[in-house]
């Protein structure tokens, strides 16, 4: 927001962006939670006004992107903050926020300890079962919608909320998004952030411990820090640090330790300027090679190739000098086959 | 040097890395200096000990680089500091640094105005002449090599310093950098930085007032600020954010303004779903596709894929959805042609 701000004159709205880079957060430092992190993100921000239709595109750049990624099974959950609000408000609680803050934490403390959280607050106990009653609404989609209109709340921030929502579940599938990949989920309200309007959160469906691994949602009012002129946005981001982070932890990826070189020259002492002559030749056939240059016992630099997981690696002596054939150790198998130059390329290409 | 102390125990010796990342330097702010800028960069840092020959494959990377990034002219210019510090030192000059300095700005300014500062520091006269005729030592690299070795000077470290220098020049050839690439200089002292013996500035023979673009050395000590560990190194670094941005003032380079879209779909009022559908079918079929989702005169809209440099436009409304074919109207010539969906996709993937 800040940065479309100071660029206002020089952008085409709608501004489309995205960014993959490191971004920096003054949080506790735990596990898997960084202070410095890579996240990737994607906003479309408008100039005075952003058709709703961009809270639904935004999801379904979601939904690709993880597909790429070669997840099958994830559920993108959405909510809009004016339904809570609007709710909310109807009960005569003004400060939404208490609730909303509360109801966050539905999840990790239950349905009991939230409603004598509320109970703290000072909420009634009818307004507290009207909220337990409200965000325990469940079913299809469709039916959500349908229940919610049922309510006959007369609020205009609730009926603009279920409008814009009924919108985006609708223009999500015409996006091309499956309806198991989405879901209406009226206990996301991400906390007191500064969205204003639709909310996401993504989990993965195996792996619900993990958490929300990429979340966002409709911010109107963000850029008025900045500026006067109105710029409502949209956008939703992944924590690519965490979230890459507690795929490996839960064993779902694995680091392949594979070196890019693909073979050590080792030349034997006074043979460096045949050595270095082979890994240029090999180079120029595009294959990653390395010279071990230092001077050191044999089986040191064998164990270097073995330490950096490089498959191959050549002696080059006199014997290799005066006949022309190379002797290729497989590191893996410990195997040896000598090759002239011809085959020895055709080897390493294989 | 300071990753390499901290992860002494986990690394490889001799340990190889590259890195291109965003940078943070001090400077005065000036046309083509930036404080945050991208650089790239490759190290060899070894234990105790770094052969040589790592000082002539460094600047043999940088070769295929440069080849790689599309340059043929350009030429790395090598030196050694012990042969500047020794041949000093004969001169009985303590504090090298101080003509190091001076030295190094001889491009700039010129034989008489050095000639003068070093008479203002309080050399002799016999010293200045010596100091100028040395570094006006000229001719090829094995001409120079010899005038030095000529000079027969008694001083350990500049007896090494050709020693060293003659390795790297030797080896140079060997890793396949041809003898146009790489230049030794007397002239190159890389000012008063960490640098203990090899030093590289690379210059692109056609304009050589953008300056070096492309700059290194070894460093024997650096990491002692660190570490009781020897950790010798060599490396050199391409300073991208200043290269690009001189390439592109001196217009040997252009930015490309194309749009990653290449068809803008801009529904009518009330087709925004067939709008939709469309951009999802065309989507699948890999064609970066955007909808213009906001309300504003069609005009406008035309105006937004004109200014975002996107190739193709289709307007959707009655008549499209009705008979199934698409105006394709390109944006370049004005050009507007029917297809039905197939022959779309034909064109739009030409």
């Amino acid at each position: 927001a800040r940065y479309v701000a100071q660029h206002y004159s020089e952008l085409t709205f709608p501004y489309r962006r995205y960014h993959i880079g490191k971004v920096y957060r003054g949080e506790r430092n735990q596990k898997g939670r960084f202070r410095e992190f890579y996240q990737a993100a994607i906003d479309v921000i408008g100039n005075n006004n952003l058709s709703i239709i961009n809270d639904a595109e935004i999801p379904s750049v979601i939904y690709s992107t993880f597909k790429d990624l070669g997840f099958d099974k994830f559920t993108i959950k959405i909510n809009n903050r004016k339904i809570l609000s609007g709710f909310f408000n109807s009960l005569g609680i003004k400060d939404v926020y208490i609730v909303l803050r509360v109801v966050d934490k539905l999840e990790k403390i239950g349905r009991d300890k939230v409603k004598e959280e509320l109970l703290e607050n000072g909420f009634s106990l009818s307004q507290i079962e009207s909220i337990l009653g409200f965000i325990g609404i469940e079913g299809s989609n469709k039916e959500i919608i349908e229940k919610l209109k049922a309510l006959n709340i007369e609020n205009e921030l609730f009926t603009e909320g279920i409008d814009e929502l009924s919108t985006v579940l609708e223009y999500l599938k015409l996006f091309g998004v499956p309806e198991d990949n989405f879901k209406l989920d009226l206990t996301i309200a991400r906390g007191l952030d500064y969205y204003t309007g639709t909310v996401y959160e993504t989990y993965l469906d195996d792996y619900p411990a993990i958490g929300s691994v990429c979340s966002g949602g409709r911010y109107d009012n963000l850029a008025e820090y900045y500026t006067n002129q109105k710029l409502p946005g949209v956008g939703i981001s992944i924590g690519l640090t965490r979230l890459f982070y507690q795929l490996m932890e839960a064993g779902i990826i694995k680091t392949i330790d594979n070196s890019l070189t693909r073979v050590l020259v080792i030349p034997m002492d006074g043979y460096f300027d045949e050595g270095i002559e082979l890994a240029s030749k090999l180079r120029n056939e595009e294959i990653f090679t390395q010279v071990y240059l230092e001077k050191i016992k044999l089986g040191k630099k064998f164990n270097y190739a073995d330490k950096l997981g490089i498959p191959f690696v050549i002696v080059i002596g006199e014997e290799e000098k005066n006949s022309g054939a190379y002797t290729l150790r497989d590191m893996k198998t410990g195997e040896q086959k000598s090759y002239n130059y011809k085959e020895l390329v055709t080897r390493l290409n294989y």
